[in-house]
């Protein structure tokens, strides 16, 4: 497979990391996405291990290159834009979350999605950590019966962020950036599908970061009375051990298992006290993606579920804007 | 002081335990508050310590023995009815929460007790686990800075209820009686007012216990721009290490303090690292308030702490059963 770049924001070390020990696929372009986004660095890495262009723009490049992938990762706010750009011509598409940074972008891009060939998934890559992935097996094994209640989170360190996380309109909000994760893994972990929102932010103490939310709480209500929240905060001290703490807590009819410190915990009935599970090995998101594109087996992401969380996300961002229950 | 006891359910022990070691106060009498409640097995315990009387009729019981305070703790439905009893005579009340289970007989209750000379604390006693006081100690000597976002649990085993459990017209339901507690810690912790509150609530999986919730959601706005969100369930299986899994999670400007395990963990701007707090000694409740009444210090629940949390409780349930935002 040929693999361009579009953008050296977000999460591009999913590509990168997903073609290690890969000597079939290349990548073999790069360019920016957003004005202002500088992909030398990242172009003067990957030089190393690709016989890679580098171009100023994205169309020319997917002119001229014409690749069968192209991995979309730039200031969030340009996500839909150059998506639906990319779908136009019938290029397999791994993209950033949030796909779009607004409902109607959103659209827009799934009719895109719909009219073109393309294959689809957008970087829920936290998916592929150990902790998530033995978690999600144990549920899908019958570990704790029917989900009924869902406690996730997402805290991260602030630190200083570039000049776009500042806007609403090139950022997107904390709630799709930060949240869609763990509103992903409530939508995975239990398989019911979103039935509304309310959710609340806040812009104070974000130290300087202009819109940008330093403190969100989501409350979504799914099929069949199962609720989930996700607390979201970029206050997680400089001097903490890691850069984020990650966690989600499901209780379900017969047992409560959690994601705690890159750990999993399990109780139900049939254990005396607490289990820690073993974990299963990591998995590589952009790996399964081509995998998938090769027939090989089938991405854990779909694009139906990359579409339907990103469109929670921005419900529930919308939701917190307007202080309003939200039904999907 | 002379104290007598209305009701044999619910925390009983905190008067129980509040008289440990002190020779001077007094257990006088007891009596049912609910219709079908036997205090007869409480009654015999009594006895073992204290020269008690037994009662049908807790009305007069209060003429005959003319008690200094009255712990009421039976069906949760009547605590209100009660409470307004004991108010009209001028006998201090420590009152299993919640103190009502509708507004209207809330407001009941609170007009009574402005009208009388009585003192009232409700037995939000979770507060004096040496957990919770360190983690109270800990964000008022400016551990975490101001206080932005909460996430606090409360699971419980749910085993075999008593009936009254089953009704909510006795029971109340689920927030307002195992969430309340952490309700209780929010406000208490934060020192924010309540705004507005939505919540979710459902009585699936409750193993034949009627209209009683299993599984519950509330999100609370605070002052500030404060959130708050709290999770409930009855799902915690019976295998499971404890009855209870209590947990709070507290993230402010400089820090973030929780209650996980019976154990209290600091990150802020100070620490590298997670840091361990050594625990306060536990205290009791009722020593507490009892203390307060000799005017030797000032309990650490207010009444009016206790009318507000009952109020925010209420209002959950409220909304989990209208499906709407809440404001106070």
């Amino acid at each position: 497979m040929k693999i361009v770049l579009i953008g050296a924001t977000g999460h591009t070390k999913y590509v990168v990391n997903g073609l290690k020990n890969n000597y079939e696929d290349e990548i073999i372009g790069i360019a920016p996405g957003s004005a202002g986004e500088d992909v030398t660095p990242l172009y003067q890495k990957l030089k190393r291990d690709y016989d890679i262009k580098k171009y100023e723009d994205y169309q020319k490049m997917l002119a001229e290159l014409e690749p069968d992938v192209a991995a979309v990762a730039c200031h969030f706010g340009d996500h839909a834009r150059i998506a639906i750009d990319v779908l136009k011509q019938d290029i397999d598409l791994f993209v950033e979350k949030p796909i779009a940074t607004t409902l109607a972008d959103l659209e827009k891009v799934r009719n895109a999605y719909q009219a073109s060939k393309s294959r689809l998934a957008a970087m829920f890559g936290i998916r592929y950590k150990p902790w998530f992935l033995t978690a999600y097996r144990q549920i899908k094994a019958g570990a704790i019966g029917e989900v009924r209640l869902m406690n996730a989170q997402k805290s991260y360190r602030l630190g200083e962020r570039e000049d776009f996380y500042k806007k609403r309109v090139s950022y997107g909000g904390t709630i799709p950036w930060v949240g869609s994760h763990a509103i992903d893994w409530m939508q995975w972990l239990s398989g019911k599908d979103f039935k509304s929102v309310y959710a609340s932010h806040s812009a104070k103490s974000n130290h300087n970061h202009g819109e940008l939310e330093a403190s969100a709480l989501c409350h979504f209500r799914f099929e069949d009375d199962v609720f989930g929240s996700v607390n979201i905060d970029y206050l997680r001290p400089a001097k903490a051990p890691s850069h984020d703490d990650d966690r989600i807590r499901i209780a379900g009819t017969t047992g409560v298992i959690e994601v705690l410190k890159e750990k999993v915990y399990l109780i139900n009935d049939q254990i005396d006290g607490i289990r820690e599970i073993p974990l299963v090995a990591a998995e590589e998101i952009f790996a399964d993606f081509l995998a998938d594109l090769k027939g090989e087996k089938t991405c854990l992401i779909s694009a139906q579920e990359s579409f339907r969380v990103t469109q929670a996300a921005l419900c529930a961002r919308n939701s917190a804007d307007q202080n309003k229950v939200i039904e999907f």
